[in-house]
């Protein structure tokens, strides 16, 4: 049994199945939670996976050290999406952090991680985290000053998170962090979605004083090539001090991957020029 | 149309064909040409995606430069494999060099590059380059202290690449190297290939003085990320001199993208270290 994800007109992945252990469709997605040969777990929303077991780590902690090393003291973090609870995992290794509050649309899917990803459902016991079933995109457009990081672990611009991709959200998210505030987002794969990167580049440069995409290597997304796009209002990565990171327990993050991950290829670097 | 990969036995990649340029069985492998829907023409050998249109870049790039820059003045550079011409296409772009040797096989390799790669065959012509079709294990055998640079651009250890993964292949390339010389190999996926990194990685750290893995993100190769090991005998990466790079015509290296490469995720540094 084969589990076929379809990236692009002229490319599939296609994965072996041990197990199926959850297929259902929520009021929002179609959320299935398969048990792959080769990446163990596998949580997956319109037939687009999310997350394995085996190489969460990367995405996880590529998109919450690097703005969480670049913001001095991130006390309080939003997360958008991220059902998962990975991303909060990762935030909740900072001692400075107060509190992390978690809004995800669909509780099915933090019924799913409960069930079947026991690694990931423990932060959602953590007393520094808050979890707020509910549309992200309505939450941010009431708070004012309120956030020192925003996270905006989302789905492909597809279905429920297409308007995490527009201006009206990132000038809510602007609004909502404090003035030293730092938004990050995943933005997709250079290679088969540089629109993508290079409208959301341009409308966060609107926004905010430094702006800055990065790299990241992830075997079970399309290309394995991941970008992510970090938008501050005060604070430039190269001004992080990487220290609260030493000692940390990642298994791919690391203070050299932090400087590394901003030297981007030229073909990336270039159609971010254009 | 699809033309199935098998990566893993339980990880497949799934291309979508527009044409089946050529299929054949060679003395030594199975070589295909095929237009595909996304990355436009691939060599395929043996089932396995060697290079594209689209991303072959990178991996020639990567195997080429960061050697080519760390040794001060690389005037002969073997390549062993790499009959598609990409890497030599990357060694020659530096003035330095005199002489490229490149000793493929696969006389077939050559003619269909030859055939349906005119953007990469354009090399074989060069003044400075001479092509030796014959058994590269061999053909070493009999080198001593003649190269600055030798590139192990093979195809996967299965079929007539296995013996290029062996300790006595690495001993003839270390005789054939002069007293200065530096090797590198490409040397598989850190997620499917950890036993094999390990290998050629200690069988190395036994011959020369400097061994590095560095890594780049591949799109066609299984897992997206790839790894490839250099080899010194007098010079480290950290000392090189980048300022020959500079303006050079390249698409995903850069002199950053070389400081970059070396700092591995901590899972990789990790399994290095066991």
């Amino acid at each position: 049994m084969w589990f076929i994800e379809d990236e692009t007109p002229g490319y599939k992945l296609q994965w072996k199945i041990n197990r199926v252990l959850l297929q259902k469709q929520t009021p929002y997605q179609y959320l299935e939670v398969i048990e792959m040969e080769e990446f163990g777990r596998a949580l997956l929303l319109d037939g687009a996976i999310q997350i394995t077991e085996k190489d969460e780590f990367i995405y996880n902690e590529m998109i919450s050290h690097v703005p969480m090393l670049t913001h001095p003291n991130p006390g309080k973090v939003l997360i958008i999406g991220g059902g998962d609870g990975g991303a909060a995992r990762e935030v909740l290794k900072y001692k400075e952090v107060e509190e992390v509050q978690l809004i995800e649309i669909d509780e099915e899917v933090i019924n799913a991680i409960r069930e079947f990803f026991p690694g990931l459902a423990g932060v959602f016991d953590d007393p520094r985290f808050k979890l707020i079933v509910d549309d992200g995109i309505e939450f941010v457009k009431s708070k004012q000053d309120e956030y020192d990081v925003i996270i905006v672990d989302s789905s492909d611009p597809v279905g429920p998170a297409v308007n995490l991709f527009e201006y009206p959200f990132y000038n809510d998210c602007f609004r909502a962090l404090k003035q030293d505030g730092i938004l990050n987002i995943q933005s997709e794969s250079p290679f088969f979605n540089r629109d993508i990167i290079k409208k959301v580049t341009g409308i966060l440069n609107g926004l905010f004083e430094y702006v800055n995409t990065y790299l990241a290597c992830i075997p079970t997304y399309p290309s394995g090539l991941w970008s992510f796009t970090m938008a501050s209002k005060a604070y430039n990565y190269s001004g992080a001090s990487l220290e609260r990171a030493r000692g940390m327990n990642t298994h791919y993050f690391t203070p050299d991957v932090f400087q590394a991950c901003f030297k981007l290829p030229r073909f990336v670097h270039d159609f971010l020029k254009e």
